[in-house]
């Protein structure tokens, strides 16, 4: 078989740079391109130094005649550019996986409200498939566009997926204290993610509102087939990776026997991981690895439920999910490329 | 009028030289012991050089005689020992700040449920005051022997005060979800916090029970005079100080207009300091200072109300606290050697 | 005696925070303004919230009349700043302390060719006194305008004075290997300073050449009486504050007595900390103080010594020792209001 | 072609873990046994969690049968482990690989000086080879006991030894400052290696004498076939991996073609990566994979000439080195599972 051509666009924030680590050690794809307008006709390794020695790849422009060439393109940009660029790679027969957020969110007007600029491809954002294998798989398999989930999304909702599915708690009452490590910032300047500003501190931000939260209670409504209420509280943790959810919720019957609930819901799931009773997840047991851990607590005397789950932001909550969204749409073994230990200590 | 002479007892962990920081500083106190069985007859510089050139101070045995012209004795020391020597100095009308747990636990039979031991001094218990001055002002100052509260429950309690006493929240249903710097678990060696298992990761830890959870239990019924329920997550975050508590409460009037109430209520505490709506706290603005600043978001379409609150869990959260009770017990203005500005960046 | 009103031009990087801080707690001196073009009319503690409660300043344009009547002003402003405004205070008889680079480098010439622009103020020039306290004492006292040293002559020179004044080493191939925290880039935004770029990793930066190279030859040149040769490689290090200088030299004569010859030249300086013989600097043993502590190991069957100086970059290595300059300016005791533990953990 | 079956001795710190990690991935071996006294019985991903759904090892005894199977042997043990049990398993035609430093040194007694006990194992010593490819290849592809360099070593040695090779630099005046990670210092706990004590932190180390002294002098002295001077300065920088030498060198003649030199000498060396001029490492660059990079910088005026090179200790400094080495020795690819693109950021 040949391997599938592959190419980034956008290849030059923490997301591009990931894609580039984990499809270099896939068995059954490569990159022919990574484009760029800042850095092109750079060498990629001028820019990622830790691609010296692996990686002769030239940063691209977007619109190199070798991206037609390819069987995927994943966009790795800020919201905006995915829209405008995805529907001819489609009408080509190219398969296109988008990091960004431009097709997260069916609702056209609420993704509007959310990133302050219109939406002006409905029609593809119709077809776009939510990318998040352990809830639509059978979709990922047959699309021709998926809409990578957020890291805060996957995080929550792989937390509450198995109580949503069997409709064990109450759906008006769910708090998600989640806490992300800064490269979910980005790589762009920005005073408030330099080292002196960010490291040795913890702060909630977006407490008013984050862009995450419609993608995230647009999937909650559709898993759990009823309306649902979310508290969601993001914070910033001084470190690089890794991104925890804790979630609160209350258990319609408190005797509910939500390890084996867990059990079940992920025996067949790969890269979801069940912690047994008494042990909760650290960030880092999952970094730079495709890993969820998900770790339970109920609280005594009180119907609480707290579930504890954790990714590594830029791997399961990006740049890996992409890489298993795309073993999906060509009809791989999902976990291609993604059986990595990661990286401890 | 005399310099206040203070002893420390077990100066060798990290609440003992930050008292010694601290009180070196203050105007109307001094500092004529350090005790350490195991440095007995070194300088104290020699195991804290951050003291060189400003302290000449040499390690006492903890039954040194200078004990006895002290006025007041701090107690730096793990839970049990301050219970064991703390009558003596009372007797000799020396007062006693307890650092540690001894004397936080009203109900003898609770404390030794969390803490293992048999709480050997009921007596002395009967009459110590929780240190927390927001609160319990009045009674510090008339105290002989005061128990400074824990970090946890002192960034949790100035969080929910304010509500507590107005009755507006369902009391049935409070959760803190806390996040505290790796400096809470102490200078003794443990595996869990060493650099490269605690750094670049997050975790919950005591998430099925934390010995802070019954202190902050006791004076959540004693404010609100009425029973409460309260889920309490504590999480590891990889930063030396600081702490953060996320508490989730259901507002019984989603109108309420808890600014207003929060800034009536803490007008005129000075080491409480409430930001303005939009504002988030981040703990690295009341790092090295006694301040604990609050911020309050109300969820929208809803009841809940966030409400942040942050201190330095060795400051406000210990050392600094344990002045601001030594302060008014000796009838001296509460924030003499208080009135810092944290340490930026 | 009324307390010496102070200005910061340019409050808003560290060394102005870091000035603000310092400031607050010194007994003689009293800030009335803080001068910021891109802040005027905002509150200085919506900038910098760990002054919140502890300041009630608002920003001025650099031109208010306020600044007039002040005592003393501090340029804590980008290099060109400080040379274009100088001269106008002093005219009026306020001192300058400048905490940039403008008027560190005697030779015109010079200056102008590591900082890429005319200067256009050497008669100014002519009349600075570099602030560095241990070597200038004298001078500074009389000094109406002092060019404060920057973070690596500080380390550096104070490292070297005693083996300089004595003339016991080979000037021709000193090297010092240099470590700096992050807070020495300041806090312009800035990609190689994120977090995710400069935590977890150490890079030697500016080894082709550094600004403050020049400044610590033209003093090495002064204080040996003698041309000097210097290897001079800085390294960012993944800390927030911390400065180590590492100088190896090779003494005249292995026998000679080095731990004696600075113990003599530094008994009494107050900010100089010698450690004894098998000790060795910790930067976090001076954060947040105004010291310098240094360490010395002779390498065996060699001619060869390292000294290890540490300062805190913010403090002995900017604004602490601008402290120190305006104490001495206006006849006071050199050490007031710097007298202070560091912060320690 | 069968996979290769390894053990590894003492399998419950950092190299230990890391041979997990990169064994995993190595397509032509495989771990048959981790052994642990303390953990026996317990499934090794109960101790790292980051192994959980990709290892179903339990922990064996030292003594179990099964590694009597094996091809290879790796000892991740502290020293004074491997010289007692290595002979066994090389009787019995099991290569061994030790990690640690019982085989580092050629001469007795200066190994008992250095580690403070006896060489129980003269003539297993007179057997072992150096195992630092880039220098000691041939050797190694016969070796049946390969003594795994430490990792100041390796990062020193690769620096010098194309200088050394051409015998183009002063011998008797070498400085290597060097900077490690925290893991270095390995799992145990110790007071110096908490987070609280070690990060927002940097110290100079070992000053005084280094055990990996000894090690680096001998192949210096092997390299250069000529008696060699250096000063070696260990230092601790808060992050978790990575190391830099930074290499002090005086140049027999200041215009010789450093990059030249360098570039031929590793042109055909896999895991030697050369910078172009101007350009410098970062220790991030090679974080998890095996490379070393190396940058050179002459300093103006002068005869100095400054190598810095980079490894990530856990990966080329330790467990890398040791798969490259078992690689050599089964005659395999030397680059086989190792041609990994670093995690970055």
């Amino acid at each position: 078989m040949n391997k599938i051509k592959t190419a980034i666009i956008g290849g030059t924030g923490y997301t591009g740079v990931e894609l580039l680590r984990l499809l270099h050690e896939h068995p059954q794809a490569e990159v022919v391109a990574v484009t760029s307008r800042e850095f092109f006709g750079q060498r990629v390794d001028s820019v990622f130094a830790s691609l010296l020695g692996q990686c002769e790849l030239i940063f691209s422009k977007p619109d190199d005649a070798v991206l037609n060439t390819c069987d995927v393109v994943f966009f790795a940009t800020p919201h905006g550019v995915a829209m405008e660029n995805a529907g001819a790679f489609i009408e080509k027969g190219i398969k296109v996986i988008d990091l960004g957020a431009d097709f997260r969110i069916d609702d056209v007007l609420e993704w509007e409200r959310w990133y302050g600029q219109a939406h002006t491809q409905p029609k593809l954002l119709a077809k776009a498939v939510y990318g998040l294998p352990e809830v639509f798989r059978t979709q990922i398999k047959k699309a021709r566009l998926v809409a990578n989930p957020g890291c805060y999304p996957t995080a929550i909702l792989l937390a509450l997926k198995p109580l949503l599915d069997k409709k064990i708690i109450d759906l008006s009452t769910i708090i998600a204290d989640c806490k992300s490590g800064v490269s979910g910032a980005g790589r762009g300047t920005n005073q408030a993610t330099l080292l002196c500003e960010a490291s040795e501190s913890l702060k909630a931000y977006g407490v008013g509102g984050h862009r995450h939260y419609p993608e995230i209670m647009q999937q909650l409504n559709v898993i759990a087939n009823s309306p649902v209420r979310l508290t969601f509280v993001p914070h910033l943790v001084p470190m690089i990776r890794g991104m925890q959810a804790s979630v609160y919720v209350d258990l319609l019957d408190p005797e509910a026997d939500v390890h084996s609930l867990f059990n079940t819901t992920y025996e067949n799931e790969k890269f979801v991981i069940m912690l047994t009773a008494g042990n909760y997840p650290e960030t880092r047991n999952v970094r730079s690895s495709n890993f969820c851990q998900i770790g339970l607590q109920k609280i005594p005397n009180s119907n609480k439920l707290v579930v504890l789950s954790v990714v590594d932001n830029l791997v399961k909550g990006a740049s890996g999910q992409a890489i298993q969204n795309m073993n999906l749409m060509f009809g791989m073994d999902e976990t291609l490329g993604l059986e990595k230990i990661g990286l401890l200590p």
